[in-house]
């Protein structure tokens, strides 16, 4: 049995996010114990050129979205960047692993080098083929985004490590 | 041409270690204007209970070492954990390069169900097959800490952004 675009992606995109979930539980848990608003830790940044963390995580989960609509060649759901609260980031979180893992792996496996066109902001599209896409692009994008969450929580004394990093 | 395990892995070390490497010359760039000893970025780290850049990067490189080694069945080279200077550094992730480049695809590739166990400080080894060991531990605490590594620089003022996490 070897591995698959699906099998190389999916799985990882939904074990990851389940672990970030459980460290916004974590830092309630410790803003609450610390008497501060959990809201707080949504503007925490770790430079003043680093988008802060509600971003973050929003950008954590569109990658994941991204990443299998992407390659699978459709529409991702659209999720308002609307989030002020820590439930609410759970909540997106939530609607993004339903999203990620409704995908079935017929719509990713065989897509190695089917054509994806990245949109950017101020410059022409990137465009690779599907392989090359999810190895150099979605997924270090996503861990980018999940890792620099988990470094901010870290950062502002939330009690995390390597096992909470990668899950159970 | 479907994926594999080496083409999910072996490229994506090669690539984020090379540009890894390339942030060690920016940093070091950044503390020649701002007048401070490069090597005062091996101690620096996000939290008093996270480790410091040093380890991060060679963590980073034992982490893509192990994680070809162990996923082959091979024995991983020793290197050393003496570095002092971002050169060294340099020099590390360079023969860490060396040595995941040179591990054939075929001793790799249908390793899926390989029996993989990684032994723990404080627990019982961890037991993985070689594909669940990849995707849901090997790579994720590879990007973990190259992630971190990136973070500490961008906490201190490094001029870097998400095309040189991605790299060219």
């Amino acid at each position: 049995m070897t591995i698959s675009m699906h099998s190389a992606s999916v799985p990882v995109y939904l074990k990851m996010l389940s672990n970030l979930s459980a460290w916004l539980d974590k830092a309630e848990a410790h803003a609450v114990g610390k008497k501060f608003e959990p809201a707080v830790y949504l503007q925490l940044r770790l430079a003043p050129d680093m988008l802060p963390f509600v971003r973050q995580v929003q950008m954590a989960c569109d990658a994941a979205k991204f990443g299998v609509a992407r390659v699978a060649g459709i529409e991702a759901p659209k999720f308002e960047d609307k989030e002020t609260s820590l439930a609410e980031l759970k909540a997106r979180i939530a609607a993004t692993l339903e999203f990620v893992g409704s995908v079935p792996a017929a719509q990713l496996d065989g897509r190695e080098s089917a054509p994806v066109s990245i949109p950017m902001r101020n410059r022409e599209p990137m465009q690779f083929d599907g392989e090359n896409y999810q190895r150099h692009f979605a997924l270090p994008n996503f861990f980018f985004h999940v890792t620099t969450a988990y470094a901010i929580l870290r950062h502002n004394g939330v009690d995390l490590g390597k096992r909470d990093f990668l899950g159970g």
